[in-house]
């Protein structure tokens, strides 16, 4: 079993990522920590009590960071034109949820969780790198007494998508993402590289609801609007991003990696985007010498993630 | 015919490209304008003088910058573990040449030839960008008489060359690379995308030595060095970078291309990175908006340009 705590900004593909990580067999949710990014911190906090109690998710949900690691860092709007303005698809979220949250910040219960799970935690990060970026700053030991992270962000050999450089999780905290790559803990990027490639199709999607009963009834409702907006850049359906990196704790042979040290560009036109070098190339000297050698995705096995995706979801019937 | 300037810093692979452009049928070379880079600008310029002399070049040397577009840019040492202390291989090129210069500086021999020639000129730009940055500062107009600029530089989908993020010619004068981008001339960039994958094997040099004579036996000669020096980068021979963009001018079907404004990344981690924001996909407001759109090149027919450079240099024999 991997114990996972998911680092989340729900945000419509989030939520199908938390669907399949709550179904999966082979995983045991610690816990489900909030950061902002598809939508404020209130709201993406909100959502996921919300489909923690829709979807009877047992995890608790800790509250995590709304605002850049580095204060003075000027930030946008959320993008409210691809998960809606209630951050799922315009469904009617209700204002509040009478669920409980963990008393704790996002960081801290990252930490105290990896401390009472030592070398078991495997954190998935499918949001902007703030609250891992503050857990180290608390505790830096827990580079060596976590099992590793797996994020969904950044680009590296393709175009980001906020901008020609840059990926939007890692645009929206680019100095968080440099500590967190850059820390001696061992990281698995799934980046657009990979996740572009990764299109769920409308019907996939309708077969998944059929399949599944109410729990995939929800998901299906609330990615309509995300698949609107994905109409002018995929043929049909919806990028899966955060679910390839779920897919990747519990199938990682579906993906094709390379091994290098990554630096995030903070500043300038490239803000936020991310850089490999390569184990296996050389160079002259450069900010990327000497720092711990972390893993990228590259290529990956689409149709067997999209099945895993659906096998997984509509494993578990509707009780 | 194609009226062509060769601004270039030779350099093995440039010698190569120049003897490619000597001896190409459709190419009418009107000048070779010299700037730093694999040498100092003494020993580029001597150099263009040398393979001038050697072999029976008409076109005259006009010697360029020996510094970067901005002045108080830090450059680093010339890369003789490539191109050798003489950047010709070490092959014991004279320290003077008995050859006249052209009497301007090289940014004036571009603006004065392309004014000469209006709407005709295609420069080859080879090395850094500073000459054609220069001529730009001082004849803005120049944008609308040229033709087009052909540059070797870059790297856009792949992985840089001096760093992790930038290739050689582009990180020696970002902010030139910058200016010529964002011109509103039409500007195809030949970068590592395409240069990596065209590689010629120490044979294929040995067979154009055995087919063209003298004149291919110094190619042959100066080459050694450098085919040393890819020994680690490549299974067999030579990356013929150079080459590739000449290749261009004559045989712009046997690349693929894809279209948008290019901007340089200038200062910070990524210093000299290049990022094209391709016209056919959609982003946030960004640097890179309201610009020219430029052309890259994204895939090269590498068996058809290497045979293209073989039958160019072979189809004239030693007089």
């Amino acid at each position: 079993m991997h114990k996972v705590i998911f680092d989340t900004d729900p945000g419509v593909d989030d939520a199908m990522a938390l669907l399949f990580l709550h179904h999966s067999k082979d995983v045991d949710l610690l816990g489900i920590t909030t950061v902002f990014g598809n939508a404020t911190i209130e709201t993406t906090t909100r959502n996921a009590l919300y489909l923690k109690q829709e979807w009877k998710i047992e995890a608790p949900v800790a509250k995590g960071a709304g605002e850049t690691f580095i204060p003075h860092r000027v930030t946008h709007a959320p993008p409210t034109f691809i998960h809606g303005d209630d951050g799922l698809g315009n469904i009617g979220v209700p204002d509040t949820i009478d669920v409980p949250l963990d008393p704790r910040p996002a960081h801290r219960f990252i930490v105290e969780t990896i401390r009472a799970n030592p070398g078991e935690v495997r954190i998935v990060a499918v949001g902007r790198m703030t609250n891992l970026a503050n857990a180290l700053k608390e505790d830096p030991e827990i580079v060596s007494l976590v099992k590793d992270i797996v994020i969904m962000g950044g680009a590296f050999d393709v175009n980001g998508n906020v901008t020609p450089a840059a990926e939007a999780n890692i645009h929206g905290d680019p100095e968080a993402a440099d500590v967190v790559f850059t820390a001696g803990w061992p990281v698995v990027v799934v980046g657009l590289d990979v996740t572009l490639k990764t299109v769920m199709t409308r019907q996939a999607l309708s077969d998944i609801r059929d399949a599944a009963g109410r729990r995939a009834q929800l998901l299906f409702d609330l990615s309509q609007f995300y698949i609107k907006f994905y109409e002018s850049r995929v043929p049909d359906g919806m990028v899966v991003h955060d679910s390839c990196a779920c897919a990747y704790v519990v199938a990682p042979d579906l993906f094709t990696t390379r091994s290098g040290s990554i630096r995030v560009v903070c500043g300038g036109i490239a803000d936020g985007q991310t850089i490999q070098k390569p184990d296996s190339m050389g160079f002259g000297p450069s900010d990327w010498d000497n720092l711990p050698s972390q893993t990228i995705c590259t290529d990956i096995d689409a149709d067997a993630v999209l099945k895993l995706i659906h096998d997984t979801i509509v494993s578990v019937q509707e009780s």
